[in-house]
C-alpha cells in the first residue's frame, strides 16, 4: 500500500492529485523522476555513487540507500511513471523532527542554461543562500503530544532572514518552538552535541568535502532528523539524530576540484550550530550583534561599490 | 626617494605616467587611494583591523602592517594625492617569486550596485573563479641569474583554464618554469611544505576563517612570496615562504556569519597545493583525470538544466 509521506517538509507533494513521492510500509520512498533531465541526472548520480569504490564507507551512511528505479502508478493518477526507489529516511521514527537545508550560496553551475542560471541566481539573492551559504527549505519540529508539530508555512520559510534562520535552528531543538517565549534549546546538547550528534556528523561530512573531487553537489540539501524524546522522561530513549544528503538532480562531475560552494555553506551551517551549542541560553536576537567590539568597522555595508 | 615597485604582479602600475603604487627604501609601500569609495573603504578596513582586539596575534602576520595615510606627489604627476602607507611585502627580498591569487568564487557582495555585481559576475564566470573558487591575478617566478624571471603576460594569465592554474602552481615552485618540459617542482617540499611553509600558513588562515565572523573579504587576494634559493646551494639560505592577504577595498562587515565564500576558495587552493606536495613528480596534465574509476559518473556536464 503506497501513500503520501507524512513527514515531508520541502519539495513536491503527492497531495490533491499532484505528482509527488510515495512511501510503503516496508521503509521505501518512491520519488517520481522529473520528466526533464533532472530525473535522468538523479538516477545517474545514485547509480554512480552506489557503485563508486572511492566513497569511504563512513560517508555512505549520509546518503539514502538506493534500490534502483521502478514503474509505479503515479500519485496524480496519470498512469505508470518511473520512480527512484530510495530508503525512507523517517520510516523508523514515531514523531520525527525534520529540517531541510539547501546548501551552497550558489545553486547553479556553469554548464547550466542561461535561463536556469538567472532563475537560480534570483532565488539565491532573494533568500539567505547568498549571505549565509545555505537556506532553510522547510522544517517541522515535534513539540508535544498535546500541541503536535510546529511547522512554519512555506511562504514564511521562503522569507527567512538571517535572524529567522538563527532562530529556527534554535527552535528546532527546543521544547517550546510554537510559543512566543525564547526558544529554550533544551535538546541542543543531545541533538546538536554529543559524540554522534548533528555537529559531529556535519564535521565528518566537512572532512570529506575538503578532500573529495568526484562530485559537485549543486542545489543539494542536508536533512537533519531526530526523534523528539524529552531527555530523562523515558530513560535512555534513542533520539537518533541523523544528517542525510538528499536531492541530487543537479550533481555534476568534480573534475578534480573540491566542491568549495557546498563546503563553504556547510562550514557556515556548522558555525551556526556550534554557536547554539556554545550558548544555548543566549537570546536569538543577540547573535553576533552584541559582541564587545562591534561597530569598530565603520564602513557602511549599504554603500554602493 | 620614491619609485615604482619592481615586483608587482597585479593591479594598477605606476608606469608611463599612470597612477600606481610607490615604494621607498625604508620598506614602505604607498598605495594611492582610489577616488571612488574603494579608497575610503580600504582605509576604513585597515583602521578597523589594526585596532581590533579580536584579531588573534598569530593572524596579524598575514596582513601588511598599516602606517596610516599620507599625501604624496602622485606617480601620474597630478599633484598631491592621498596614499595608504603599508609595509612593502618584498622589500627584504633579493629575487622574490610572487603569485597573486584572488580568492572566492564570487567577487561581489549583496550590497553592491547592480552594475558592479554584473561586471564582477561576468569576470567570475569567464575566469576560474566560478569553477575553482579562486583565480590567479598575476605571478612571476625567479628562474636563475641567467634567465631571470618567468612571468606570463597579463592577457595570458586572465585566460587561465583549470589546467593552466594547476600548471602555474607547479611552475611557481619549479627550477624550470620557462621551459617546455614538465615543471620539476624542485622547491615544492621547502616552499609549499614544511612546518611553516605555504600550506601550513594557508591551514592556519583556514582555521581562522572557519571561526571569524567580523569581516567578509570580497575580492581580496592571497599573495604567496618566497625567495628562490636552490636548496643546498648556499647552505641553509632562508627561503622565507610567506602568505599575505592584500586588497581590502571590498571588505564588508561579517554580521555574525563566516566568510563562506573566501573559505570555500581557500580550501580549494589548499587542495591544489596539497596535491602538488603529494605528487610533485606527476605530470601537470594528469590532475584528477586519470584516477582509477573516472568516468563512472556518466551524466554529461554539458547538458542543460
Amino acid at each position: 500500500m503506497l501513500k503520501a509521506p507524512d513527514h515531508q517538509v520541502a519539495g513536491h507533494r503527492a497531495d490533491n492529485g499532484k505528482l509527488g513521492p510515495l512511501i510503503d510500509d516496508s521503509g521505501r520512498f518512491y520519488k517520481p523522476l522529473q520528466n526533464d533531465e533532472r530525473g535522468t541526472k538523479e538516477v545517474a548520480f545514485y547509480s554512480s555513487f552506489s557503485s563508486n569504490g572511492r566513497i569511504p564507507t563512513h560517508i555512505r551512511r549520509f546518503f539514502p540507500i538506493f534500490h534502483g528505479t521502478q514503474h509505479l502508478e503515479a500519485s496524480d493518477g496519470s498512469g505508470l511513471h518511473p520512480h527512484l526507489v530510495l530508503q525512507d529516511l523517517v520510516s523508523n521514527r514515531l514523531n520525527p523532527s525534520v529540517m531541510d537545508i539547501k546548501i551552497g550560496s550558489r545553486t547553479w553551475y556553469p554548464q547550466a542554461s542561461e535561463d536556469y542560471i538567472q532563475k537560480c541566481l534570483k532565488k539565491d539573492r532573494e533568500s539567505t543562500s547568498l549571505p549565509l551559504g545555505f537556506r532553510i527549505s522547510g522544517l517541522r519540529t515535534y513539540e508535544s503530544d498535546k500541541s503536535g508539530y510546529w511547522k512554519p508555512d512555506k511562504k514564511n520559510v521562503q522569507g527567512f532572514s538571517l535572524e529567522d534562520v538563527r532562530s529556527a535552528l534554535r527552535k528546532f531543538v527546543s521544547s517550546n518552538p510554537s510559543t512566543h517565549t525564547e526558544p529554550d534549546c533544551l535538546f541542543a546538547p543531545i541533538i546538536y552535541g554529543g559524540s554522534d550528534g548533528i555537529l559531529a556528523q556535519l564535521l565528518e561530512l566537512k572532512a570529506w568535502f575538503e578532500d573529495q573531487t568526484i562530485y559537485q553537489f549543486y542545489s543539494c540539501s542536508i536533512l537533519m532528523v531526530y526523534e523528539n524524546g524529552v531527555a530523562g522522561e523515558e530513560g535512555r530513549r534513542q533520539t537518533g539524530a541523523e544528517v542525510k544528503l538528499i536531492d541530487f538532480a543537479h550533481v555534476v562531475e568534480g573534475e578534480g576540484v573540491i566542491d568549495h560552494n557546498f563546503l563553504g555553506g556547510l562550514c557556515s551551517l556548522i558555525k551556526f550550530v556550534s554557536e547554539i551549542l556554545a550558548c544555548p541560553d543566549e537570546s536569538t536576537t543577540k547573535g553576533g550583534l552584541q559582541e564587545p567590539e562591534k561597530n569598530q568597522f565603520s564602513v557602511e555595508n549599504s554603500s554602493k561599490a
